[in-house]
C-alpha cells in the first residue's frame, strides 16, 4: 500500500493520501477467520473544489463524458469510480493473495519500470525492442541471457532503490529526467511496466477462454490508463520465424522437463509450464495536465481547460505495485480453480492400464 | 465460417475441413426461439496418425506438456481442446452476435492483417510503428488522417480481395511472398491483425474490472497463438506527452460531442464514447513446423522432432474472422449488460431539480 | 430497516440495535450515480461477553461447530457471519430494489405471518392446510376466493397493525399468546411467512436451472433459520388430481389471457404469467434458548448449556421484511436478465411470414 | 439414465425413448481427459403431430403461454426446453458427479417416494406428517428412530424393488393403486420424493447466500413440476419449541462430535455437520391429462382441450433419479468450492499461539 500511495517522491502527485486501512471483518488476533475480509480506506485529503471546471467541461481523454453517457448523471467530486484511487482496493486485496501464494507455493511476483516515454532499458534487458529496425531475420534472440538473469534475480528491494522503480541505475536516472521534463512543461508522459511471476507450479490456467495470459490481459487492461499488454515475446515475437521462436524442451537436473528459451513467457496453450511468467503493460501519459487545452464544453461551445488538481506527470512508478497486485489476484484465482479440480485427486484410484499415449512417462523417470 | 476454415488458398493448411454446421436446437423456420442455439460441427478429415510422434515428444511451444501436467493424462488424437480447431465455435457464435449487433444497432466489425513478420502496412496506415526511431517528441500524430480514413471505410469485401487479408495491395503482395518464403523453408511466421468496431453507442463497458478494453484483451488473448493486445494508440502511445495524446472534444454536426483525434481507441474510462473502437492483436509464428527441431522426449532423452501434419505457415489471414467473432461476442455481452440496467429506464420519473454538476447539458443542446 | 430491527415490541429480542445506515458511495443529492451503493451499518450494542460459554460449547443447532469444521478457527464474538444480523444487508439492498420495481413496473411485495407454532390462519386464508385431514379428493379448492382476496388487498400497513405481523386480528392475538408462552418457558417457537408479489409482468424467470421459483427457493432458504419453501399450491397441491389442480385460462377484460385459479402461484414453466406470485417459507424455532440443554463440550465432555444473550422467542414477525427484501432482489435480478435480452428488441425488424404455430395471436386480439 | 426414462412400467408414459447416450468428447479409453465431457442424447420417438392443438390453445398449467410471452414465438414441436425431457441431461451429468463423490469420499445419495396423493409412508417413516393434528406440543419426535434407521439403510436396490420406488411394500402397493386410479380417470396425481445424502464430510456449504440447503432448494425447484422443498424437520419443525427441536451434541466413538437427533437435516448455519442430509420435494400432478378441460384459445375464445400425447399419470417414480442427480451436482459444486479453499492448506504453517476461543479443541481430543 505504501508503495502505491501518492507523495512518495517529487516524481509523483503531492496529494497527501495516508491510505490508512481499517480492517472491518474477517480477522481476529491476526488470523483470518475464513470469512470475507473487509478493508476500508477513507480519503482524508479530498479537495472537491479542484474539480469545479468539470461542471462545464468533459475533461479530454477522461471518463467524464462516457460516465455521463452511460449513467445520465455525474458525480460532483472528481472522477469517482474512474479515479485511479480505486486501485487502492486492488493493492490491499493483492497483498493478501501474495502472502498466500508466497507461503503456500513460494510464488514471487516482482514488477519494474521498463520505459518512460522513449527512455527504455538497454536492448539486452528489453527484449521487445530492437526487432523493429532489422531488415533480416537473423536477429538476436528475443529473450536473451541478460534478460533471463534479470527475471530470475530481481526483487522488490532492488526495484525500490530508485524512485522510478527502474532496476538499471543509468536508465533510471534518464527516466527521472524525462519525468521532470514533463512536469516542468506542465505535461505528462507514459511508460511501460514489466512483471515476472516466479515459482508457479505447472498446470495453472484454463483451456479456451480463461487461458492464463487472457486473465492477465483482462486484469492489466482493467488498470486505469493501460493501453497494451504483451506476454512473453509479445509483438516482437510476431516478427521471427517459428524455428527461432519455439522453446525447445530440456531435462532439468531435478528430472522434470523445462525449456531452453522462454519466449512463451511461461505459458503454453494457456497453461503455466513452471518457467517464469513475464509480461509487459503499457500506460498512456496521464490525461490530466496543467497546461491549457483547447476543447469544448458540454454545451458544445469552445473553450480552454487547464487542470488545477494535483496530478502525476507519469504513473508508471506508482503502477508497479498495482500490476503486482493484479497479477497476484489472477494467480490466486487460478490456484483456487486448480484446487477445485485436484483437491481429492489423491483419494482416487490410480490409473493403471492405459495405452502408451496416456501414460505419463516423465513422472516415472 | 467459410472465411475461417482451412484450405482457402495456397497460403493456408491443406487440411480439408468442410466445417458443415448442424443446427441442433434453438431455431425453427429461420427464427430463433429464444432458447439456446446448439451448433454441431464434426471434424470430417481427421488423420490421428499424423500425430504419433507426440506419444514420445511434447511438441515445443505446444500445449502437450502443460495439458499433461494439468490433467495427468493426454488425448491420443492431436491437441484436443488446445487445437485452434476450437475457434470454429467462436466464429459460429460470433456470427449470430454480429447479426444482432448489425440489425439492432448498425454496429460493424471489420478486421484485417496489418503485418506478417516485419512486413507491415506503411506508417500512415500503421500508427503503432514509426515512434520507435524518433529521438524527439515532435513526431507525426499517432492516429493520422489516412489511418482514420481506413478505419471508416474498410469492409470485409475489401479485406477479402487478397488472400492475405491485408487491404493495401502492394503490402499484401509482400506479405504473401513472406509467407511463401516461410513455407518453402519448412518454417512459419507471425503477424498482427487490427480490428475496428464502428457504430457503437456510447456507454458500453463497465467500470473498474470489466472495462471494454479489458474484456477485449481477455477475448483476444484467449485466441490460440496470440501474444499481445493494444487498444487505440497502444504501446506507441506510451512514448508521447499527454498534451499530444489527449483527444480534444468537438461538437458534431448532429449536436453530440465527439473527439478530434481518437488515440483513446473509442474507449475512455473503460466505456465506449461512440468513436470507432480499434485494437491490434499479435500472433506468434505457428509452433508446428516441418523442419526438424532438437528437443527432448517425455522421458528426458534428446531427439529431433519434425511435424508431419498439415499446418499453416502463418495464421493471421485465417485469424481475421476469429478476431471479428470474439469482438462481436464482447460487444454482445456489453450490450446485454447495458440493456440490463437501462431496460425500463424510460418508465422512471425524469430527473428534474438536480444541481448543475449532475445536469446533462449536452442532451439539452 | 426499521421493520427488521430488534426491540420493536415485547415479542422480540431486547437488543438495542439502532441500525443506522451510513451511505458510503453511489449517491449524490438523493440520486443514484449508477455506481455501486455501499451501505455501512455498525453494530452499536455488542456485548461479546454474552457469548463466553461458546468458548467451551458448540451451541446446539447453531453454526459454531460447522464453522469450526469448515474454517479451522472460530470468531470469539458471537456467530459472526452466521448471525441473523447479516440480514440487515439484505433488507437495505432489498429496499433499493423494491423502490425500482415499484416505480418502473408497479410491482408490490407484501409478506405476512401465516403461522406461529400450530397457531395458523383459518383454512380459508391458509390454502396449505386442510388437505391433510381429508380422505377423499373432493376437497375445497386449494386457493379459494378468500385467499385470493387476501393476496390482492393486503398491504404492509395492514400487516404492521399487529406486532405479530399476522393480518387476521383473532389469529394474531393467539399467535402473540403462543410467543409469550414460549418466552415465559425460556423456550422458542417457529412459524411460517407467506409472501405475495403483485404486478409482475409475464415473462420473468429463465428456463431449466434458473426458474423463478428456483431462485425464490434459493433466496428464501439462504435466510437463517428457514426450513422449507412452497410455491403456489405447494405440498398440499401434491394431494389433488391434475384435473382439479390445473389453472384454466380465461380472457381478461383488457384482452390478455389470465387464469381462473392460481394454484401455479403465478409461475408456469419457471416463468411468470402475470398472476400474483405467492409462496410460503418455514422458520424453525430459534436455537438459542435460555433454559439449560444437555449437550457436550468441544472436548467431548458432557455438560449443560443455557444461553445468556438476548434472543427472540420467535423470529417470524421480524422475518417478514427479510422475506420481502429477498423476493425483491430475486425480482430485480430477473427483471435485469429480461432487460438484457429485450433491450433493443423494438429495433429489430418485426416477424412477418411465420407458420401459424409461431404467430402470436393473443397479441393481435 | 435407465431409471429415469419413460416406459419402465405400466405406471409411466408409454413413450419409447431409448435415450442412447453418445459420448462426444472428454474421454478416451474410459478415462476422463480433464476436458469437458459432451453427451448427446437424440430423441428417437418424436411425434410432433401429437401436439397440434397447441397451435390454438395454451395448455393449462403448462409453459406454452409464458414462453410465448417471454420470447414472442413458440416452438411447433412440444414443450421444447420446458419439456421434462431436458432432465435427461441432469441425470447424465449427475451420474458422473455421483461416481466421483462415491469414489473420492464414499458419499451415497438415495431418493425414494414418500407419498402419492394422500397415500404416504406411515408416520414413523414420514416425519413431516402427524404434527398437523396435534393440539399440544407434546408430540412424538419429528425425526424418530425408525426414520433414522430408514435413512441409514436404504439403498437404490431396495428402492427399485417396487415400480413406485416406495421402500415400504404395503404403502407402495396403495400408491400403485392410486396411480392406476388416476390413469383410469384420464387424470393425474402428485406426490413427494425424499432424498438422503450419506457420508458427507463436515464443512460443505457456503455462508450467507449459498448455504447448502439454499443450493439444494434451488436445484430441486428447478426440476419441472416441483412445488415445494423441506430440509430436515421442514414445515413440521416450525410447530415445535426450540427445546425439543435443537440437536444436542454427543461424542461419537471415533472421537468426533455428532448430534443425538438430526432435525437440522445434517446442515447447521448452511454448512454440513457430517450427519445425513435429508430433504423432501413436492411434485404437482402432471398438467397434461387426457380428459377434456374448459379453457380459452390464444385468441380468447372458449373451448375444450384434451391432451392426445402419451403422458405420465404421476411423475414421482421417475423423478427419483432426477432428484438424486441434482443432489449430486449440488454436492459436487460444494466439494469443488471447498477444495478451492483448502487445496494447499496443509502447506501453510500451522496455527500455534492462538487465544482459547480460536483453538480447535475437538481436533486435539
Amino acid at each position: 500500500m505504501t508503495r502505491r500511495r501518492p507523495g512518495q517522491s517529487d516524481l509523483t502527485t503531492p496529494r497527501n493520501e495516508k491510505d490508512v486501512v481499517q480492517l472491518q471483518s474477517g480477522l481476529e488476533h491476526g488470523v483470518t477467520l475464513g470469512t470475507p475480509i473487509a478493508l476500508l480506506v477513507r480519503n482524508e485529503d479530498q479537495r472537491p473544489h479542484d474539480y469545479s471546471e468539470t461542471d462545464l467541461y468533459p475533461r479530454p481523454s477522461h471518463a467524464d463524458y462516457t460516465y455521463l453517457e452511460k449513467y445520465g448523471v455525474k458525480a460532483s467530486s472528481g472522477g469517482g469510480r474512474s479515479s485511479a484511487r480505486e486501485t487502492i482496493g486492488r493493492v490491499a486485496a493483492g497483498a493478501i493473495a501474495e502472502k498466500y501464494l508466497k507461503t503456500a507455493y513460494g510464488i514471487e511476483i516482482v514488477a519494474f519500470v521498463t520505459s518512460v516515454g522513449k527512455v527504455q532499458l538497454p536492448p539486452n534487458l528489453s527484449p521487445w525492442t530492437g526487432f523493429q529496425d532489422e531488415e533480416d531475420d537473423t536477429v538476436a534472440d528475443v529473450v536473451n541471457a541478460d534478460f533471463h538473469e534479470l527475471l530470475s534475480s530481481i526483487t522488490r528491494e532492488i526495484v525500490d532503490k530508485h524512485p522510478t522503480r527502474c532496476p538499471d541505475a543509468p536508465t533510471a536516472e534518464r527516466m527521472k529526467q524525462r519525468i521532470i521534463r514533463a512536469k516542468d512543461a506542465s505535461d505528462s508522459i507514459g511508460g511501460t511496466v514489466t512483471c515476472v511471476i516466479r515459482g508457479l507450479p505447472a498446470g495453472l490456467g484454463e483451456p479456451v477462454f480463461d487461458k492464463f495470459e487472457a486473465l492477465l490481459a483482462h486484469a492489466m487492461l482493467s488498470i486505469p490508463a493501460t493501453k497494451g499488454f504483451e506476454i512473453g515475446s509479445g509483438f516482437a515475437g510476431t516478427c521471427i520465424p517459428g524455428s527461432r521462436h519455439n522453446d525447445a524442451f530440456i531435462k532439468r537436473s531435478n528430472g522434470s522437463l523445462g525449456t531452453l528459451s522462454n519466449r512463451s513467457g511461461g505459458i503454453q496453450g494457456g497453461i503455466s509450464n513452471a518457467e517464469p511468467v513475464y509480461f509487459r503493460v503499457g500506460f498512456k501519459p496521464p490525461a490530466t495536465i496543467t497546461q491549457a487545452q483547447s476543447t469544448v464544453r458540454y454545451d458544445g461551445s469552445s473553450g480552454e481547460l487547464a487542470a488545477r488538481g494535483r496530478h502525476d506527470p507519469c504513473v508508471v512508478p506508482r503502477a508497479v505495485p498495482i500490476v503486482e497486485a493484479m497479477a497476484a489476484l489472477v494467480c490466486m484465482d487460478l490456484v483456487m480453480q486448480q484446487h477445485a479440480r485436484t483437491g481429492a485427486m489423491s483419494l482416487l484410484p490410480s490409473v493403471t492400464t492405459l495405452p502408451p499415449t496416456m501414460v505419463m512417462p516423465h513422472k516415472n523417470s
